[in-house]
């Protein structure tokens, strides 16, 4: 993508609201530069929109700093990720008009290999000790298989979930309302910190935005497009995170809960989407089953799905560590990488999409495929 | 049934096991009296059996007593039914070979009109306190709509359904393992003694039998035959209440399950089922929703399903004290019937099944077919 259409993208997501789906049209009938140069003008747009609210866009758009705002997310170790770029991950589409403008991202790994094997764990900010339990417990097992978690970084539900993944060494992505920078809710500023160096923080919003409860509820269009399906854990009948499941539902991906007492009110929301096409798991084991039924098998089969030569040189020396046979511990791999345990989680995640190597419990190894291919040929390792 | 027929097969229920199919198969073939003939002289059967196991039952059926049994069966106030007689529900005729050879029972409704509005609602003996809060409440629930609730009798999930009933003045079935003059556990004595006067102890064995653990496993088809659908409140994995979910699935009910804790092993078993065929409910209001789809409609378009002249004496008296419009207490029906509460009971849920009256919460009234089909006359009432 043209550096002036980045800038344009960057100054967007200060100007339009996420998931607004006249901007989404606007952006493809004008492109990001001659919708920019449109609205600081405040000139006709089709599909029309009162002049009220043209003029209040005109404002916000005459505003916008993108390049300083690029420079913040920098300072802050973010990035910006456009439509097109390697790292988008392409399964936003589905999102059709309301598709995100761009991305601002922190973390090392990559956004797009991340999502290709990930799954969404969303329930209640005021979940009761059962709830953080299971999502705690739904974080670390998918985490041990091989499963990237992905939340919005709440209290309650969300914040057990992230903590599960972590506390095993695992893959956690966290979808912010609000800038990247932002650590919102603030008694998550050190787990949201935490994320942002095992895991990644993604958010549609710039550097320094705040979040109002219309992005919660967009947010969850993203967590909801993502991944492969959404994992309900608590939540009363009408709940954010049921609107994530329905979202799911909507987009074709897996929508799953996990049942509680019928005399609980935190289980009601939950029960309601089981009673409908919801299916009820009561464990990661059972959860991989369903989202890992078709994509899971399909890498093994036909082996690592790109040639080796095309890894980053952080994830070929990740890979390049692991035997021919046996497992390593993200520890180990590290050390014989000479990098951080963080970095290393990140690279064996991406390379885990790739079907080059696989987590079984706390033990990466390659993949069969990738020993026959890699290790049966001459070619130098 | 001819009197000799009946008392054959009063013998016969000493002589063979509940749900033998090859006992059922030679039944048919040879009739009740034929059999038993057949069998006191160790004669050839087909289809064949051991002559070891020939022996067995001869010896069964030379010591049998029908007439001890039936006299037995009258000075415990129980009746025995055969296929065929008015009382005999015509739904465990879809067992097929293994239908009932006759059912003894205790109590004083009619279990063919009790058994057409009837849900069973079963599980762990060795249930939570949750468990029994669920049963209890559904079993109410059920009864305060108007249904009958049928269970086995035991201690935990059984007994708390059976108790939730009889507090909500409701109707409910247990279907025993034993004979209906057995008390069996020992520990639900008063409960099975207050079950006979306010609704039904059902079972295959003749007076004084014993519950073995087999006829516990045989007692779960004839329950989920019986009803319109099975409720399973916590069972472990390997329960016998989801032997009788999967029968009553088999035999085209409705599986229906209530869910719990994740981490409960005792919500295994109904997880495992919800994960299958069967659907969550977490009140009796969703369990009718469910059970009550269709026959539930079908009396009130069509209005009463019987003539009023076909009643008996006490249904027709019960009928009789209600008025036009408005509704009465049991207490109130009762002293206007000049009869028990019990009998009152008894008689409300058969005129309920025929489509005579309507129960919602505590009172019971007639249905506005029955009113517009009997005070629009000027049939005298």
């Amino acid at each position: 993508m043209a550096d002036e259409e980045r800038l344009a993208r960057a100054a967007l997501t200060r100007v339009l609201e996420p998931g607004d789906e006249a901007g989404g049209q606007w952006l493809r009938s004008y492109g990001a530069s001659g919708l920019i140069q449109r609205l600081k003008e405040g000139g006709e747009l089709f599909p029309r929109v009162t002049s009220a609210r043209r003029e209040g866009l005109r404002g916000r758009a005459v505003a916008a700093r993108p390049e300083r705002d690029l420079e913040q997310a920098r300072a802050a170790r973010a990035r910006f990720v456009c439509p097109g770029d390697p790292e988008w991950p392409a399964q936003l589409d589905d999102l059709g008009h309301a598709r995100p403008i761009g991305l601002w991202i922190r973390g090392q790994a990559s956004l797009r290999l991340w999502a290709l094997r990930s799954v969404a764990v969303v329930g209640s900010r005021a979940c009761t000790e059962y709830g953080a339990q299971m999502a705690a417990r739904l974080g670390a097992g998918l985490a041990e298989r091989g499963w990237v978690v992905v939340s919005g970084g709440a209290y309650g539900v969300d914040g057990a979930g992230h903590r599960g993944v972590l506390g095993a060494g695992g893959a956690t992505v966290a979808v912010l309302a609000s800038g990247v920078d932002v650590p919102y809710p603030r008694g998550h500023h050190r787990l949201l910190d935490r994320i942002a160096e095992q895991g990644l923080l993604v958010g549609e919003l710039p550097p320094g935005d705040h979040p109002t409860a219309y992005r919660f509820i967009q947010r969850n269009r993203v967590i909801a497009a993502l991944t492969r399906g959404t994992v309900v854990v608590e939540a009363a009948c009408r709940s954010g995170a049921l609107v994530t499941a329905r979202r799911a539902q909507s987009l074709g991906r897996h929508t799953i809960g996990v049942p509680g007492p019928a005399t609980s009110g935190l289980s009601d929301g939950v029960h309601q989407l089981l009673r409908g096409e919801g299916v009820l798991v009561t464990s990661a084991a059972e959860v991989v089953e369903l989202v890992g039924a078709i994509g899971d098998l399909a890498p093994e089969r036909r082996g690592p799905v790109v040639p080796r030569d095309l890894l980053g040189p952080q994830a070929a020396r990740v890979l390049a560590v692991l035997p021919a046979t046996g497992a390593l511990t993200v520890r180990d791999i590290a050390h014989g990488a000479a990098t951080t345990p963080d970095d290393a989680v990140g690279s064996l995640y991406e390379l885990q999409s790739l079907g080059f190597v696989e987590r079984h419990g706390d033990g990466w190894q390659l993949t069969r495929q990738t020993t026959q291919t890699v290790f049966s040929s001459n070619e130098r390792w």
